[in-house]
């Protein structure tokens, strides 16, 4: 069984914690010395020299923090700013206040299980960073434990700021007892597929009791969130008849068949204010599931969509009249003239919940490339709004996602969910890219490396073609060489203006806007003719 | 020096020619029996025995096609429906008077110089397919004439609508002659690369002569499209010295260098005119370049890029006014909130000509992963409008795209031209994506990866977990397992709808409207309160 962790430093980073909550930080130190901050969710593993010890897990930082309410909602509401508060408004630089009252209002959630000490708190919510959820699990043939650990180091290393353990097969428990005694992330499940391993497989053979039980071991262990389909309603489900391609989600599909079984209301609906008691008491966040999303854009925000979206709505009443925070999940696959839709729905009929997005996929044609397809989707949901990502991988639709699979999906994703940062015009967000496009425009080669979100990738595509060291500070590119090199002219044009400290020398940008004034006038004078060119003399 | 071209049909598929005029089309029988056509780029290479001749070249299919006026726009203008219009007009289903009336307008251009009679006519316009372009060429130090071919057979095997040939160095005629005699797309180049070879590559040794014969030269050889930086103007280089990224187009800032050497206005503005004119005799299409796009984010929509746009569509009229077909290219890097500005202003100060966008990207944090930032950008401009899309590989900024970047690169952008065709519900654009997802809910393996973008890679995925060729068959995947599988279990449950033709069966979607109609009147009537789960009995 392999134990191989990943560990250490990005290039040219380290890790560092802030203040007395050690509020960790990967410092990028580049060539002109400047040191620039990254929000960092890959935990101690990324501390220069740190081994991992699986069997103990982490360290449990939270372990003595006070704990005055039942759940950060009940904190808040009462206007105290927990701990855990203080540390994400540390690392999402934002006022205390401003994290409390969105989790008070209910427009952000701060998932962390009372047993799960080691987690590194991190906030979901519209008003901060847009966050991105990788999915990983064992299933009933392929990986071991720790080879599950490692996915969920991996995904966190590029980024991930949650992750799913979707285990199925035997080793379940003990799988989320690795990943969870080992995560610096929040973790979240999707109970109903433990459930129905206990019942064989079976879905007419579940019950209340039997899903009651195991959300209270995974409440014991330390999940952080719950995937619930308590939205599938009985009464929805011939509403899917008529569909595409059904009923997608796992978890929908096996609650319909059960309801279908028992001619029964959803029991997870029908036991929704017993299941928002339970997991008040360890302040497990609601993820309440979509179990009818659409799974083809011919599907998307279809009747039975909608419909469950508002019973989400009235779902999320009840979870926060008792006192749990919650968040909503969305689809899937959806056309971009429909995504603006999903979120202004979800918002309204939900009180402003965090929407929770799975990409959505702009486009069924391209199996292979749905990290791609559902980037287009997923970058401009969370630009109308979207808190969290969740991400989809090359092999969506066609087989289980490898290491490298998790990596693509991880960075296909950190790129929408930064690029709707920067469409929000979130504080700092651009930065990121001026930084960047700063080392770019003045060649610093090793830098630009360094502050891509992926920089061995980028610097291994710039070593196929200009593998030399000198290369790496030289003032153009295998692209142009360097006859052609735009960025080089453009140095140049820049240092001539620069030297024109003579009036009378080059234009300057106030003559430059005086011509072009000039030019304007001469054009409307002569009665805004098309302009007829002259020979040169 | 390797002579490989790539032919063959893709997987499940045939080519066919439709018509007296033998309109290309791609037919994919799928295991119902059930045949589907595809708009088809790829020429004779995917035909099931052609052999490629690259000495002689591909059937000069154009050679006897009457030529009554100078361009597609004059003949346009004049109520002509050309051969080429007509072939068009076949390829994307739409009435041949709506064609020529696109192009009358100057909404669409159909980019087919008279000296490349090998060229399968297309057209670029917004009421049609939304297009791709793919970007090839030699560089100093690599590749030979014969690898460019096989780059453009790739390229347009993926589904790449035209190819602009980038060369540079010593073989650049020759390249771009092997290029246009086998090339079944048209074919775009960027004068000024292959002018500034003839002067050493010293920009302030460019004069309008060289350019002149560089141009007829090309026109002569049968380039379709040219990209022309008339709209950098002097007055405008001093407004980009305050950028974060100065100019970042190659052609654009080589003129710059001119203007700034010599102190006078850019010789392509003021030579327009005689461009126009001998463009207008081989009806080769402008395409107005972008000089001074923005290379970062943070340049995007400035005064520069502006001020260019505004001259472009000055020039867009003169190039009208002498009957030559025009479209106008785009950026660049640009965050999603501006990206819909961007097409409103070049539509409203371009007449509606074509817009032909580079992405853009939409943030530039990622290097080595383009393709995708600029996938983002590149769906969402096409669906605002945009009508061809300049790709961009992983290798963009970093180095020269190989055979697997310029299929990457292909497939993203067909990505975002079809979600952006789907999301502008373009007639029939839909029907791939419900083909497929019919596909994905029967289990029909063998067609959802016929009916993939990329057949092969779509298969090779599946194969990964599940190889074995009754697995292509099996109604469930790797992902779930059988005891897991939502599809499987939206097929019982469609199947127990189905079986229930006693009115007193399980519910169907009348009586469910019923019973949730009769929920809502009942919430209303007490109150509309929110729902209070009781215990199950």
């Amino acid at each position: 069984m392999s134990r191989v962790i990943s560990v250490g430093p990005l290039p040219a980073s380290r890790k560092a914690y802030r203040g007395e909550l050690r509020v960790p930080v990967r410092e990028i130190e580049l060539t002109t010395g400047q040191v620039v901050e990254r929000y960092d969710t890959s935990g101690p593993y990324t501390e220069s020299d740190f081994r991992p010890d699986l069997d103990n897990g982490l360290p449990k930082i939270r372990k003595a923090w006070p704990r005055n309410y039942p759940t950060q909602l009940l904190a808040a509401r009462a206007g105290e700013i927990t701990t855990e508060m203080a540390y994400v408004a540390a690392r999402e630089h934002l006022p205390a206040e401003v994290v409390r009252d969105e989790i008070a209002a209910g427009r952000a959630v701060l998932p962390a299980n009372v047993n799960h000490p080691e987690c590194e708190p991190m906030i979901i919510g519209k008003r901060f960073l847009v966050k991105v959820n990788a999915n990983i699990g064992t299933s009933a043939v392929t990986s071991s434990p720790a080879e599950e650990v490692e996915k969920m180091v991996w995904a966190t290393r590029w980024g991930a700021d949650t992750v799913m353990d979707l285990s199925t097969g035997p080793r379940i428990h003990e799988t989320r007892e690795w990943i969870l005694r080992n995560s610096p992330v929040p973790i979240g499940t999707v109970p109903i597929y433990q459930a129905l391993e206990r019942v064989n497989g079976d879905p007419t053979k579940l019950s209340w009791d039997v899903y009651r039980d195991v959300v209270i071991e995974q409440c014991e262990q330390g999940v952080d969130y719950m995937t619930v389909h308590a939205g599938v309603r009985m009464a929805y489900i011939p509403l899917t008849v008529g569909r595409k391609t059904g009923i997608v989600s796992r978890g929908g599909s096996i609650l319909a068949a059960w309801c279908l079984a028992h001619h029964r209301e959803n029991f997870l609906y029908t036991h929704f204010a017993e299941l928002c008691e339970i997991l008040r008491d360890y302040d497990v966040t609601f993820s309440l599931g979509d179990g009818l999303r659409p799974g083809s854009v011919y599907d998307a925000n279809d009747d039975a969509q909608l419909a469950e979206l508002r019973t989400l709505g009235e779902l999320t009443q009840v979870a926060k009249a008792h006192g749990v925070q919650t968040m909503i999940e969305g689809p899937g696959h959806v056309p971009m003239d429909k995504i603006a839709e999903n979120v202004k729905l979800q918002q309204e009929w939900c009180d402003e919940a965090p929407f929770y997005t799975l990409g959505p996929l702009a486009t069924d044609v391209a199996p292979g490339y749905d990290h791609i397809t559902s980037a287009i989707g997923a970058a401009m949901i969370a630009w109308h709004g979207t808190a969290m990502l969740c991400y989809v991988t090359p092999k969506e639709h066609l087989g289980l996602p490898d290491r490298d699979d998790v990596k693509a999906g991880v960075i296909a994703y950190k790129i929408a969910a930064h690029s709707a940062d920067v469409a929000k015009g979130h504080p700092g967000a651009q930065d990121h890219d001026d930084q960047l496009s700063d080392a770019r425009f003045e060649f610093r080669w090793a830098d630009q490396f360094a502050l891509a979100l992926d920089p061995e990738t980028a610097q291994s595509y710039h070593d196929e073609t200009l593998p030399a060291a000198p290369a790496k500070t030289a003032h153009f590119c295998s692209m142009c060489g360097p006859k052609f090199c735009s960025m080089r002219i453009s140095h140049d044009l820049r240092t001539s203006y620069a030297d024109a400290t003579e009036p009378a020398a080059a234009p300057n940008l106030a003559l430059a806007e005086a011509g072009m004034a000039a030019k304007s006038a001469e054009f409307q004078a002569a009665g805004a003719k098309i302009y007829l060119p002259v020979v040169e003399p």
